[in-house]
């Protein structure tokens, strides 16, 4: 907690206060922006970019990451409220601040319980898929705004308004920065001028409404902003606890994905190691401070942190800073702010969400792995046509059956001795000998509920293409582990081989393996032994084969 | 196909004819039970054991399962239709039918997809922890018909025969098949015939209930069966093909599930072999089947396949035998059954239930592996605190989630070379020689998304932990397979350490993941190369890195 203001160094102080004015003004309007994507009044944006990234800098370990609203997570709060209470009700607002509150216990709770592997869940060709799905549909969602009447109808001044900023923010991204860089300016300080593009862009819209009056013509805007700080917000509503509390799970999931995604390849930049329970902890409580502050769900913003990065970002300071400045912004005067039309920040949303598109991951996956680019194009597919919760499913159910399928057939050897040797090694690749009645299986993976139906069927099979067996030796080099579901198998094993007149041996079992098969029947039960080595087993029951019979 | 009828012997017609006698007496009571759990009339529970096990003997590959309506699947439909339509409604009716058709085409396509390894998506425990949860639930709900009013209250005569039917239940259940093997009958004979408790209670309680008029004193009676086999049914309300979708999925799932955990330990004793797809093909047909006659989701029920098996089965032809009898029943005046009392209905349904439960599995897991214990507790627990649909997903997210940690920690050892061989050994475990600026890494997993960070988070901490390293090569013998995830994470490896001066290698890399690579760019930006051996890697390297810097 507060790991980096205990090392702090003076030089760090003019990198931070820089990047901490350039995230600020980039926060105004994409926190509004995404305030409307989550259905919610825009200033909801801004309370959600004050408290979370202060609480985010006690907790966090990422020193660039830019915590608050983001476009995917709006859409999956959007998602979430619209059948529960219309938007723009007091409802909505309340449901909203208590989802952030719900999904910030589930993201402190999994950091409390160290359980941040939870991270590994999501294959990154299924993320690229879900991010995919979620810009697509949100760039589509907003074009209604953006030309000010439901596609394929139009608004004139609504959409004259939306096209042209879309255009000049299209501009600003492809030539911007080179075009700063010709005026003089180092190249990361155009990247980071250009990033600035959307609140110039604000500032001139707001102007051009004034002047022309194009408010009275029909162009929708966002009306009075409220001015001063958030109050602090306890507002819960008793009967949509439960409603809210498996959505509450995947937001939680799914900030956690996206604050670590981004934050891990900004921290791999700068050599640094975040430290995965201390980020949980950290986006939990930025997002009970959402609640309080009456905002709602926020996580980590890539496009914000690399601009935090790029314009010289030292330390959580810079943060710290940022959400200083917006809370200023609130307590001077708000006025100006009423005439921004709508559309200019949808051609904001709509620019932002399909610059987080990238046709990498498709294109390599589908070269290296045609079933990771399937999951991709299923997972987008999913988000498209099914929403974005049931999207989040799909994703985690094919990443997680991808890794089931492939540890579900696990590689058996045949085993043979090399002659004059006490090596035991695949008969397939050696010229190992055998002996008829004793067959050594070698079990190349850990047994457990995904193989052991496999495994058993597998054993069987070869135990009919070598008929006269008497002696099965399992030989475990390769097994770490044994799972619950996988001790029954071997039970219910045992019992078939009982019946068909063969013995079941075990040999080289794992220490900690063997341990734990002690406090189970498995080895009382078993009908012949278990064997310290491969060679021993070959000696004992190449000899005795007579000795036993059902 | 009917691959049992081809080989069919007249001997086996005996045993064929009596087991599809005692399954038709079974099915009787159990599939009005559970039509009344699945929240529908009675004689619906009669229609789907009639059309549904006809189909599955064409294409089903177990000899005893015993396909139609079971308690859990019920309580799924129930609780999936609850909140779409009023119980005894026509719609709720259509909406059941529907459901089974949904649930029927989900199995057929995973048939048809060649997709059984999803069976092994639970593991043992967790598919434990979701019955008991599940079976704790009905019995729970039963209560209420069994008392004939609403816990704490009861209503006296109802009360008095469904207490008195339960106790005479469990009577039967643990005293049956011992009296009746002291009446003379044989061992298995007994068994099959206390299976027959249920059917000779429904008679006699109709009996009672008639003899004291019982229904006029409040006694609630299941009423008029219609008489007549069932229409062909082809009833969809086009409302709720989404709501009823993604149930249908978790249905069909579960219907597989508990189908192939009773049809595999029956096949088992039995010497047979069950096709997964075979089998998914046969519960789809089944289901569709239950969707045209007007039933509810269905699924081979291990109680009633047990007994079957018990009785004598030798082939499918049992269950064709029960269907038909079921069907002569229809036709067959059906007055009679008006009086059967709900409360008796209950008590079977209650002691069927409970029967189902079984310590075994979690005193087992609790010795052997105590996380398997805890997935068994926190899915049953699930089942009866979040309802039955969450207690699926739970327990798949516990299933898989284990998975995923076990596999999120690969062992990495640092190599070494036997002195004066060309083995290379774990230098914790050999005494083996190590070189200064060279560092071996074998890394025993497949890499994958659940593991890649895992791996390049151990690398740079092995790197830390050698200062002096210029030349890192990564021994992949153990490595069967590299997904796209792990692809990057490796590209970004090397463009980390390439940050830090130190070249990385592969060696020992297998034919099909060589392969694989070499359709990705990993191979062209190594910063070093790719050895056949971990030998010929050290050769090379030991005698040339000051040959390299950044």
């Amino acid at each position: 907690m507060l790991v980096w203001l205990k090392g702090y160094r003076r030089a760090w102080l003019a990198g931070d206060m820089g990047a901490g004015v350039v995230v600020a003004m980039m926060m105004i309007p994409q926190g509004m922006a995404y305030a409307l994507v989550a259905g919610l009044p825009p200033v909801a944006g801004i309370y959600a970019s004050i408290v979370p990234p202060l609480l985010y800098a006690l907790f966090g370990t990422s020193s660039t990451q830019s915590v608050g609203p983001m476009a995917i997570i709006s859409l999956m709060t959007a998602s979430v409220l619209a059948p529960l209470a219309a938007p723009g009700s007091a409802l909505y607002g309340v449901l909203a601040a208590q989802l952030a509150l719900l999904s910030g216990l589930v993201l402190l709770a999994c950091g409390l319980l160290r359980v941040g592997f939870l991270a590994n869940f999501f294959s990154r060709p299924v993320m690229n898929g879900f991010t995919i799905g979620s810009s697509v549909l949100i760039a589509f969602d907003q074009l209604g705004t953006l030309l000010g009447a439901r596609p394929p109808h139009w608004h004139g001044p609504s959409a004259a308004l939306g096209l042209g900023a879309l255009a000049l923010l299209v501009l600003a991204r492809r030539y911007g920065a080179r075009l700063l860089q010709r005026c003089g300016l180092p190249p990361t300080a155009a990247d980071v001028g250009a990033r600035l593009a959307p609140m110039l862009l604000v500032a001139g819209s707001i102007a051009v409404v004034g002047a022309l009056g194009l408010e009275r013509m029909g162009v929708r805007v966002i009306g009075q902003v409220p001015a001063g700080l958030p109050g602090l917000h306890l507002g819960v509503s008793n009967a949509h606890w439960q409603e809210l509390a498996k959505p509450a799970l995947l937001i939680g999931f799914m900030c956690f994905l996206i604050s670590m995604s981004g934050a891990q390849a900004l921290a791999a930049r700068k050599g640094e190691k975040l430290l995965t329970n201390a980020e949980l902890v950290g986006l939990g409580a930025a997002n009970v401070g959402s609640f309080l502050s009456g905002g709602f769900p926020v996580t980590g913003s890539l496009s914000r942190s690399a601009v935090n990065f790029a314009a010289g970002s030292n330390t959580q300071l810079s943060g710290v800073i940022a959400a200083l400045l917006l809370g200023a912004a609130l307590v001077l005067p708000t006025g100006w702010l009423a005439l921004l039309p709508l559309p200019v920040l949808s051609a904001t949303i709509i620019v932002a969400v399909l610059g987080m598109l990238e046709a990498t991951t498709l294109r390599t996956a589908w070269r290296y792995d045609r079933a990771d680019a399937l999951a991709l194009l299923a997972t987008a597919g999913g988000v498209l046509l099914l929403g974005v919760e049931a999207g989040v499913m799909l994703g985690l159910l094919l990443s997680l059956g991808a890794t089931i399928w492939r540890e579900s057939r696990p590689h058996i050897a045949v085993l043979g001795r090399i002659p004059g040797t006490e090596h035991f090694r695949n008969i397939e690749r050696y010229d190992a000998e055998t002996r008829s009645g004793v067959l050594l299986l070698r079990v190349d993976a850990g047994l457990f509920f995904g193989n052991v139906e496999a495994v058993t069927a597998h054993v069987e099979e070869e135990l009919d293409l070598h008929p006269g067996t008497r002696e099965l030796v399992l030989v475990l080099s390769a097994v770490n582990a044994i799972d619950t579901s996988a001790l029954f198998g071997l039970l219910e094993l045992n019992g078939e081989l009982v019946r068909r007149g063969v013995r079941l041996h075990l040999a080289e079992v794992k220490g900690p393996v063997l341990d734990r098969l002690k406090q189970s029947s498995l080895l009382e039960r078993l009908s012949g032994q278990v064997f310290l080595s491969t060679a021993n087993a070959w000696n004992t029951l190449s000899t005795g084969d007579e000795s036993w019979s059902v």
